[in-house]
């Protein structure tokens, strides 16, 4: 049984990942980030989860008080569950006591509420409540499951000896759903997927029967087990088995987290060709359904995944959950095969998705994440759940609210994907600064720090902290986009074209390889496909999108009437992008089909670009991405 | 008290509409299209509203054995509502005695489970079932009685001495609502305004106080009575008070009905500033927020207007219903105003959304209007209702199944909007081959009989039936998009700018006036700001917008590869119109924004362009109507 302190421990595969007592960021742009996390928003979260009486649910239903009163939504006790999690994880990042303390209390009155069969969820099966079980698709009860069972893998991985209790909670919960929905019980599965990574990852850590139940779960789903009720089956994966399918489809995080669970079904199981069909579908999904923040599902009605190509800005969704979803997809891919591709894609979505849907304060957040906002954001109000895709600037709370504790969880524990082993050496897949210090299989030390201040520079430095008598070969990512980049080791500078760079050597202490990545910023242009941005461009630098923002446009105009300058080129002035715009004033009219409007540029200024993640944090503006070329 | 048989009989307003006994569309277009609606459509929709249990509510209800096995959605009585309006225009049109004996049939049954009091609706109030008006925000009460309404009105202007009892079932329902939702009553409106315009025209053919019930209605509109349920208050224009707003937003459907209704009570109060914010909001969502089919309603969720200039064409809603409103709210402009410009939303909708919905045979309906269809759309199920949005071919029913039986009451009663008169003259707003035979106020005869081939010739012949010693005046209008027109009269011709271009003489009969309309294809750019078409250019010819269709590419190649060569213009062979294409092949790549696409031109073809109201009537195809430039 694997307890490495890291969300995903599979038993096989290309890489090994490290745990949080391997590798620390130390500093830098994700470093702050975790702080902000640890010190604002998990208190921000814990709040909001009392005032909105989703914690309270536990305590309710231990005193058989639910009936007619119950707080929030269906899946609330999910939002509970990611809260525990982040804090399991930050507890073992940083080993806060005080935290340790709220984390206790919260599992304390979470299993106060579990019934003696191991039954679980504060919405059902209660006096006056619906029977357990009696609306898979919708009730999200193995959902709730789910992340619980998340929360104790961290816990248990972080804190092995701990007596708090959660992993029994959990391992109660996790065999009544075998006894409940195992072979011979109902053979359906839950509208909401998430139980299926989490049953693999509980069994990672426990017993193999976890595994086979998530596998069961994978195999049932897509064979029309759920009623159609209303956006159709492809909404929770249940039109077509997953190992027929070719590409995702239907809500966005649904999709996201069932494929996470069907790739750890695949490695646990050996199942290369259920591993081969959800590689086509990252593939295809990557290829076609992918925003250029790394953002997933593009359509607001059943917050799904559009046909390929369907990727509009102004209406973009980019549910910040299915950025965390790609994340756990593209991670377990990582694991499996080593590619350093699906490293790239959680670099984008990490910092464009997830990175943006948090204040810069961490105590408001993004639901959606637009890439065009056409009219000013409002202020949501402080004091009330806003609605959650509604075109706020970042709110504090939502009626749903899955995206504060998964930001949160997936911050407290992003060390886990910087870095993994193989048998001959190390991986850096994300560039932070860090401190890695790791044992091979066969004994062999790893040790390195990485100094970088990525993404502001393109230089990464690893140096070598201690002496090992054998060699081993340290392998750096270069992104996609990193054309011209090279590699400085103790012997020589090289090209590293994108992909991966190795040096084999028998390291000594003090030995430094540096990559040295280009950080100009660069246009990117859409496939011809992507009708919505024809004509457009987007500007990337290093692994940011960067937007423009009405706030850096004089008189605050709004930004539909920009152009790009596309000849002017790009510049970098004290840290910052600046593009020529040319900037015209649309006119008019009583019928927007005509004549061919013909556009009079009235100014031509350079314009600062702001990092996307960045936006909205300086008051109500319009914004793009894609901007028009002059 | 006005019983012209017409939908909409103002008592003021700068036109007077003219009743089916007074204008006939004796060929053409749309007596095509009226013959298939009285011989198929009107019995399709009667068949699958009995087998869906809709009209057997109403035995359900009179009977007492509602409770828990009620059919259809909450709105369904309205449907039935509906087909009794278009059966009643139907009947005023033809005399067609079996279709009367039909009508009255489920009359009678509607009838019976009328309460004494007056409350009439299938789903609410009875045992197991909720209270009457316990769910203002969705349970449609309201709005089932403005359909009634209407039915009752259509009736009574065209069999003014039937004894079927309909306006005597609408006068206790309006009655009741009165007396329940009048001065003192319960203060709110509901979710779906409808009942607004419909007791407008029930008090203009019986009793003023309905009027008045209506202008309470509008009043309370915006005010914030009904709850935030979800898709936020403009969902249900219940977020600004009518006479402050100033574009329609919200639920398209919704807001057209809402604002006929007010334009309705502003001219039976002479409510000028009333007028004006409806005139505004008009003016602001045709500038921006309505497709160049007419269609309006871009988004999905929640079936709503989006932020100006969000028109998408892959995922345009365009509900067809929206088109019904549209024309509904545009009607009541005309006629208040007289100005050209709302007949050529009437004429551009007609065209391109109401005559898109059904098929050729009458028999199937798209309830959305899709302006680009990605995939080839499947075939609907023959024997069960369909989703409404799906991407399908036209479908025989679907669960919430508006648009077959708005279709056909507008199909029926379409003769209405063909011509109005004033005090000195006549207008002709449609151009469609008819039979005219009015007087104006003072008793002057007006007998006109229009030829034309219109849409597919541009001549609009109107020759003058019978003498008339008075002069009188011919306005005929030219639309905006028809430039170079020239009108002959007995005297001479002249140049006819867009407008209305009028003759006063003292007609003889055997004159003949001729209208010149030049109907070359033209090419239509869309306002820059429309950023879902940049690049694009749509084709029109005369009313009716063109579009491409894969089945008429070589090999049913897909659409997403075609460039219009805009230079080397549009021809007509044989009546169709011809584009120069060039067809790429776009490459599959594993990321889809990079350096730039370098598109290689791999054929150079003329392909025929599709009528849009055409479209997906020779089987699966993929569709656009907006052509990438080359």
């Amino acid at each position: 049984m694997d307890r490495t302190a890291t969300p995903v421990a599979p038993s096989r595969g290309a890489l090994r990942p490290l745990g949080l007592d391997e590798v620390q960021i130390t500093g830098g742009f994700w470093a702050q980030r975790q702080a902000v996390n640890a010190t604002a928003s998990l208190g921000h979260i814990e709040h909001w989860m009392e005032r909105e009486g989703w914690i309270g649910n536990f305590d309710a239903a231990a005193a058989g008080t639910s009936a007619g009163r119950r707080a929030g939504r269906e899946f609330s006790d999910s939002e509970v569950y990611k809260l525990l999690e982040a804090m399991a994880w930050e507890v073992g990042r940083t080993d806060d006591e005080v935290l340790d303390a709220r984390f206790r209390a919260i599992v304390g009155r979470v299993g106060a509420a579990q019934e003696p069969d191991g039954y679980l969820n504060t919405n059902f099966g209660r006096p006056g409540q619906r029977p357990r079980y009696s609306d898979l698709e919708w009730g999200h009860e193995l959902y709730c499951y789910g992340h619980l069972f998340q929360a104790a893998v961290a816990r248990a991985r972080t804190r092995p000896d701990a007596d708090d209790g959660l992993l029994g909670i959990a391992l109660r919960a996790a065999d009544h759903v075998v006894e409940t929905f195992g072979p011979g019980g109902v053979a359906s599965v839950c509208g909401h997927p998430e139980v299926e990574p989490a049953l693999v990852e509980l069994g990672r850590t426990t017993a193999r029967r976890y595994v086979e139940q998530a596998a069961l779960f994978v195999e049932r789903r897509g064979t029309g087990t759920l009623a159609d009720v209303g956006l159709g089956r492809a909404y929770y994966q249940d039109d077509v088995p997953v190992r027929d399918a070719t590409v995702l489809r239907g809500h966005a995080v649904r999709a996201n987290y069932l494929a996470a669970g069907a790739v750890d079904v695949a490695v646990e199981t050996a199942d290369e060709g259920l591993l081969a069909a959800l590689t086509t579908q990252w593939e295809n999904t990557v290829a076609r359904r992918t925003y250029v923040t790394g953002g997933q599902g593009s359509q607001h009605e059943g917050e799904s995944f559009g046909e390929d190509f369907v990727l509009p800005a102004d209406r973009a969704y980019s549910e910040t959950c299915a950025g965390v979803g790609s994340v756990m997809f593209s991670w377990r891919l990582l694991l499996a095969q080593g590619l350093p591709r699906y490293a790239d894609l959680i670099e984008r979505t990490l910092y464009n998705v997830v990175a943006t849907s948090p204040s810069h304060e961490g105590t408001a957040y993004y639901y959606t994440n637009t890439l065009h906002q056409r009219v000013p954001g409002t202020v949501p109000p402080a004091d009330a759940p806003s609605p959650r895709a509604s075109s706020s600037l970042r709110a504090p709370w939502f009626a749903v609210s899955c995206c504060p504790p998964n930001v949160a969880r997936t911050l407290a524990s992003l060390a886990a994907y910087v870095a993994t082993t193989d048998d001959d050496g190390l991986q850096l897949h994300q560039y932070a600064p860090a401190r890695i210090r790791t044992r091979l299989a066969d004994g062999r030390r790893v040790e390195l720090d990485v100094e970088t201040d990525y993404p502001r520079e393109g230089v990464v430095r690893a140096t070598v902290v201690s002496a090992e008598d054998r060699p081993w070969t340290l392998t750096l990512r270069v992104p996609a986009w990193a054309r011209g980049a090279t590699l400085r080791t103790p012997d020589a500078a090289q090209p590293a074209p994108p992909g991966t760079v190795s040096v084999r050597r028998r390291f000594a202490a003090g030995d430094v390889v540096e990559l040295h990545l280009p950080m100009h910023p660069r246009i990117s242009h859409p496939d011809p496909r992507i009708d919505a941005v024809r004509g457009c461009v987007a500007v990337e630098r290093g692994p940011e999108v960067l937007c423009l923002e009405s706030v850096d446009l004089a008189g605050h105009a709004d930004v539909s009437g920009v152009r790009l300058d596309v000849g002017a080129g790009l510049r970098e002035v004290d840290g910052r992008v600046l593009a020529t715009l040319r900037t015209t004033a649309p006119a008019d009219v009583a019928w927007p089909y005509g004549s061919a409007h013909p556009e009079q540029p009235v100014t031509r200024t350079d314009v600062p670009l702001t990092a996307y993640h960045d936006w909205a944090n300086r008051g109500p503006s319009t914004m793009r991405v894609w901007l028009p070329v002059a």
